[in-house]
Parts: structure tokens; C-alpha cells; sequence
């Protein structure tokens, strides 16, 4: 079987902003020959000394080298360097991907000019291939040197395993005197796996915060961006978002915060969480072989994590995904997806709509449903699927993709 | 979009077995035009005085309007008649689901000679279409008029939807002094709830068991087999497994027996768990699109239960399912599915075998791993996958099939 290549999502977004340069943020890539050739395929970036940082990883029971490693330093909460790598995800690697890893902070340290425990890492790719570390011996220090504070494309299309598309966004705020930057980019299709597309997110501010606080900000930005995305229920070994604070503004009149709770962060916590939503659903937007967008509401619910579950049950259903991608107003696949979910639900208080067309109510198809109707918001690319269960005030959000031929086809292909 | 007509699946029984007749079961099929034309779509299954019935339904919160009919038929303990329909489930159909199952009962009750309440109904097919139950006037009274002790076959050709051959079982068993039968039928394929390929299973004997040990029977008996099935993980508005004991053995010398746990139903007790267990085999080879049949083995979980919930992570990941359609060992999806399922698991004590090849072992690739000789498991059309969690005496088995290209065209149709 001939390896499949995805054209370029039909989801990617029509523009692109320019990401401006952060201070004490640099940026460079390198071909390291990890496992790709012909294309870079190592991130390295520089963080200016006082850079504090935050990141939430991957639930797995069985995490990555990489992910292990950055959690033990991020209690730290310092960092000086970020190394990331495309091809292989030096997971379920035993003692060989500790003692991967543990070489790449080595020589990324000596590089940097920092601690080992001031270096965070992170790799996509392959699981269970032992990543070769000393590739990195004479290229990181080389890519250390020459890293640049611009750069932000290479940088987002040098992490890119499946995706079609590299994921940038940015974003800025007011804080005190200051305006500081907010730049993020991400690689991956969600909380999706498979072996080669991992979900990857690094975001760098020039704001001033402390470590704790930009770690409360982040934890409760990712609740309603990156946790609410799906692709295909499958969650990554190697799953990573961090957050970079140069704190570089202060110079420039930002105040130095020390509580996420601080109300002066208020434009700051916005414009991360834009950022974060943003980057998130441009990964939706590239789930592999997506070719519509579903945002799925659910209303009425006993609660926000009872809506949050019933959401997740539709959005993870392959009936429901399959459906919206033969672009059938099938809500009998919705009715499924609800009843399944285990949470408080009456089929007799029961509403759907696909846009705005309500096709079943209280219980049974709405007696005003127009068939030609619901086909025309089918053929959206954008599709918003709500789901009214009629109990309650409980409601949610959640993002995913339709599954296509092309999912399969990408993801059926042999490794070779 | 032409609507894809699916070819018999490659998994299908290479032989089928002749049923016997069963004392007290008669039945007939017919055209009565519910959805389908040119083909049959009712079932009628006449059942002799005396016979006692158990019933195991979806735990769905939208059941479809038979299943609450069967589910308050079912504390009398006694059944007559039994009318099946292809074509359309009667799900979320509100009051009109309601006044269709109460006029379907007051027709075959009429035709059958019987109480409504000895009435059982199952439909399967569309959800959220009306069901116009005026159709069977005039068509039950003669297919009850009909019923004959043979004919298994075309009743079980007569509840098929997306399915790609008539799934039928039997075995006997000594009870007492007398050899009972157990013939059974099912339909769909498994837990998925497409809008055309709802799970039913109707199984019949002579044995003289009471009701209230033929639910037990029927309630233990479905946890290891229908219960351990799954093809894409929906669960259906109107799984209905159905046992239905017309009692004619005793005239035969077999006791009636009270208490599910009396010891001589020890050989009926194989018997009836060989003819579940072969109906959701039959099911999980008629997976829609299916080509590969995957037994998942996970053992060493800290409890079965927990062992039960990993196989069905695993069972359930699209990832690993797209990888066993391209005949892809690939075990990083497996270490996947383990990580994402919640349970108790360790990296370094796990262990994964396609067949006879461990791939992976104590947390990194086998050293022994052989490509080649997991490439020619991978190739089989029936897969055994074993995942050894390495923590304690817990195991399970789940049976599912592979997702390919053939599942998204079959369910990603228009419905029209």
C-alpha cells in the first residue's frame, strides 16, 4: 500500500498573521535527520535568563520520556531552552528514551548556557522507536547559536508530523504601562494519537509572571480550548502545551504579577485564552482527513460536566462523525450519541439542531422540520450541531472534525 | 451520493447449521412494507402456552418505543407472540412511537390469540421515523395463520438491515431425562447504532425453566458475550436480547426447574452461553465494513473489571482499529489505548503480542521483535491481541473488528 499523503486541509485558515518578535524569545530549526530528510525537523529555542514557565501534559498512563522529563522540571519553574523534535515521539522507549532524553538536555544545555533542569523538551512522531540522541551532538549547539528572535513560521512548520498546515497565533494586552505579546503555535490533530501526529502546543509571552501564576492561567485556559477539542477520542502518549514567560515587558513598564488571581492580568488572561482557542481549533481544523469543522453545543443539561460528557459522547461518536461527512442531517445518530452517554437525559424533553435548523423536539422529529434546509447547512464547512436536553442550565462546547475515507486511509497505511 | 451496498463480508461462517424445530415455536415471515419493498421485513413468532421469557435491553437513556414496551411486558413472565420489523426502529418517535407499539400489540395480540401483555415487539432500522403500524392489519393475522416449526433462516434473513448474511445458532443440551434445544438468531452488529444496523437477538428453547432463572441465566450469560463485543462503541436506542422457553421438554421428561442456580442446568447453562457467545461472534464478523476480526486479551490488570475496561479502550481506539485494517502491527496505538483508558497501568511492566509475536515488552519494543513475523499475523483474517499489564490476576477478552474505508461509505451515506 502506497503511503498516503492528505492534501492541505480545506479546513486551514484563509490568512495567517505575521507573529511579531518577543524579547528574550529566539528562534531556530535544523535538520537533524531524526527521522524525516529533506525537511527540518528540530525546534530550538532560546528563553532569556527570568523566564518562567507553566505547561499541562498528557493524562496517559503511559507517558513519553520527554513528558516525564518536563514535569519533573517544570516544579523548577525556570526555563532557558525548549528542544523539540519531529518523527519520533521517544515513547514507550524503556530506559533507552531516559536516557535519551537525558543526553539531549545535556548537550542542549551546554548550547544554552544553562541547567539541565532549565531545559524542557518535546517529541512527536513514532511511538516505541528508541530516538538516537546523539544525532543532536554538533547541530543543537550550532542551532542554539544562530537562533533569532523571528522565525515563527519555520519554527511551527518544523514540528509538523501529519498536520497540513503549520498553526500559529497571536495575540496582545495591555498590563500596566505595557503592551506585551502573547505568540503561540501548535502541531497535532487533539487529543488524537496516532503515531505520527501528537498534539504540541508552545505559547511565549513577554509578560512578567511568576511561575505558579502562569501555571493557574494556563490550567484554566486549556479547560475551554484544548480539552474541548476531539478528533477521534484517542489521547496522545506525548500530549504537551507550555507556556513561556520572558518577563522582558517589565522594562517596558509591565508590572511584575504574582497572582493569576491579580485583577491588572484581566487583557492578559483574554488574550491567552484567545490564543489558546485559536491554536486549538486550528487543530481541529487539520484533524486528519477533516473536511468540515463540527462545533457541538449542548444546552439544558443538570450540569456543566454533565453537558461536557454529553458533548464529548457526540462529538466522539464515529455514527455522528461519518454522518456529518456524507453530510446527512442524521440527528437520529445524535439521539444515540446522548442516550449512550450515561448522563442525565429524557428523550421526551430531548431537542436538535443543526445550525439553526431545529430538526427533532421534545422527543420526536420537529413537525416544522425542512428537509432541504438542514441538507444546506450540511454543506457548510462549518457545522454547529446543539443538543438541548431540557433538565437543566448545564451547558458546553466541544470541537471536533467529521471521519472520512481519508482518516482511515492515513491512518490504515503501513508505518513504512 | 449512491448509496453503497456493502458485499457479503469475508468473515462470514464458512458453514451454517441446520435448526431443528422447537416444540412451541412456530414461525413466519412477511412483506408488510414498513420501509423495504421486494424483500421480507416482518418476523411473527407464535409461542405455546406456558412459555416463559427473559430480556436484557440497551441501557440507553432514548430507548426506542418497543424496547419500553417489552421492558413493561417483561415482569408477567409469559409470552405468546413475538412481531419483529426491519426497516425502522420506532426510536424517538414520541407519542406516535407509543400509539404505533400500542396498536402493533392489539393487532398481534388479536392475531396470536393472546393478552397484549404476552406481546413482544422489536424493531430495528431508521430512528426518528413514524412507524405506521396500520400496516400490519391485515398482514399479522395471516402471517400468525402462516407460522410453521421451521423456516429459522428466512426469520432470520426477515430482521437484517446493513447486515451481509442471516446469523443463526443452535445446541442442545441433556436436561433431565430429556435432550433440550436452543436455537437462536441475532441481527446488527453489536454495540454500534447505526440508523440501520440495531442490534436484536431472539433465542428460543423447550426447556421448562421459570422466568425468573431465565433472566438470571440470560443476564449472566450476555456479560461474556454480547457484552464483550463492540464495533465502533455506540450503543444503541434498541438492543434487544430476548430467551424465550416454551417449557414442551417436560412433556419429554425434563424437570421444571425454578432457580437459575439449579444444578441440572449446568449442560443447558454451556449450552445456551455457546449459542450467545457464536451469535455475537457472528455479530462482531458482520462489523459493518469489517475484514478482520480482533480478539482483545488483556490480562495482569489489577481486577477484571479493570481488565474489562482496557480491552475495551483498546477494543474501541480508532487508531488501533485503522492500523489492524492496514495490517499494521502497530503496537505504539496499543500502548495508546492503554495509557487513555484510566485504569491502573504501568509503562515498564507492560507488555503487547499480536498472535504468537511479542512486539513489546516491560515498557520498550521486544528485542526479539521480528517485523516479519508479525507482518504474517497481521495478515490472518482473525487477530488475537494480547496486552499484559503486568500488575495483578485481572483479565478479560472484548471482541471487535477493524474500522476501514468500507465503514465510513456505508455509514457516511445520505440517508435517502
Amino acid at each position: 500500500m502506497a503511503k498516503f499523503v492528505p492534501p492541505v486541509s480545506p479546513l486551514a485558515p484563509k490568512t495567517v498573521p505575521t507573529l511579531p518578535a518577543i524579547d528574550g524569545v529566539t528562534l531556530a530549526t535544523a535538520e537533524a535527520g531524526i527521522r524525516y530528510s529533506g525537511r527540518t525537523d528540530v525546534l530550538a529555542v532560546g528563553l532569556s535568563p527570568g523566564t518562567t514557565v507553566a505547561g499541562v501534559f498528557t493524562r496517559s498512563k503511559c507517558p513519553s520520556a520527554p513528558v516525564d522529563w518536563c514535569r519533573a522540571n517544570l516544579g523548577g519553574g525556570t526555563a532557558r531552552a525548549l528542544v523539540v523534535n519531529s518523527g519520533n515521539a521517544n515513547a514507550f522507549t524503556g530506559k533507552k528514551g531516559r536516557d535519551s532524553v537525558a543526553l539531549t538536555a545535556k548537550i542542549a544545555a551546554k548550547a544554552a548556557g544553562c541547567k539541565q533542569s532549565e531545559v524542557f523538551l518535546a517529541s512527536t512522531g513514532v511511538i516505541g522507536e528508541p530516538l538516537d540522541a546523539h544525532k543532536y551532538e554538533g547541530v543543537l549547539d550550532q542551532t542554539f547559536a544562530a537562533a533569532k528572535p523571528g522565525g515563527w513560521m519555520d519554527a511551527a512548520r518544523a514540528i509538523m508530523t501529519t498536520d497540513t498546515f503549520p498553526k500559529v497565533a497571536t495575540a496582545s494586552a495591555r498590563l500596566g504601562a505595557a503592551t506585551v505579546t502573547i505568540n503561540g503555535m501548535a502541531k497535532g490533530a487533539g487529543m488524537i494519537a496516532p503515531d505520527m501526529a501528537t498534539m504540541l502546543s508552545f505559547v511565549f509571552t513577554d509578560a512578567p509572571i511568576a511561575a505558579e501564576a502562569l501555571q493557574a492561567l494556563l490550567a484554566k485556559g486549556v479547560k475551554t480550548t484544548f480539552n474541548t477539542v476531539t478528533v477521534d477520542s484517542d489521547t496522545s502518549t506525548s500530549d504537551t502545551l507550555m507556556l513561556f514567560a520572558t518577563g522582558t515587558a517589565e522594562a517596558r513598564g509591565a508590572p511584575r504579577v504574582a497572582e493569576a488571581g491579580d485583577r491588572r492580568l484581566a487583557a492578559f488572561k483574554k488574550a491567552l485564552d484567545a490564543v489558546l482557542a485559536d491554536l486549538a481549533e486550528q487543530v481541529a481544523r487539520d484533524g486528519e482527513g477533516a473536511r468540515k469543522l463540527v462545533h457541538v453545543v449542548v444546552k439544558g443539561a443538570v450540569s456543566n460536566a454533565s453537558a461536557f460528557k454529553v458533548a464529548k459522547s457526540i462529538a466522539d461518536s464515529p455514527l455522528v462523525k461519518t454522518a456529518i461527512a456524507g453530510e446527512d442531517a442524521n440527528w437520529g445518530r445524535v439521539v444515540m450519541a446522548v442516550g449512550k452517554a450515561g448522563e442525565p437525559a429524557e428523550r421526551d424533553k430531548l431537542s436538535i439542531s443543526f445550525g439553526d435548523v431545529r430538526v427533532a423536539h421534545l422527543g420526536e422529529r420537529d413537525p416544522a422540520y425542512d428537509e432541504a434546509a438542514a441538507s444546506r447547512v450540511m454543506q457548510e464547512d462549518v457545522i454547529v450541531l446543539t443538543a438541548d436536553l431540557g433538565l437543566g442550565r448545564g451547558t458546553a462546547k466541544v470541537m471536533t472534525c467529521d471521519l472520512t475515507k481519508d482518516y482511515v486511509a492515513i491512518n490504515g497505511d503501513y508505518r513504512s
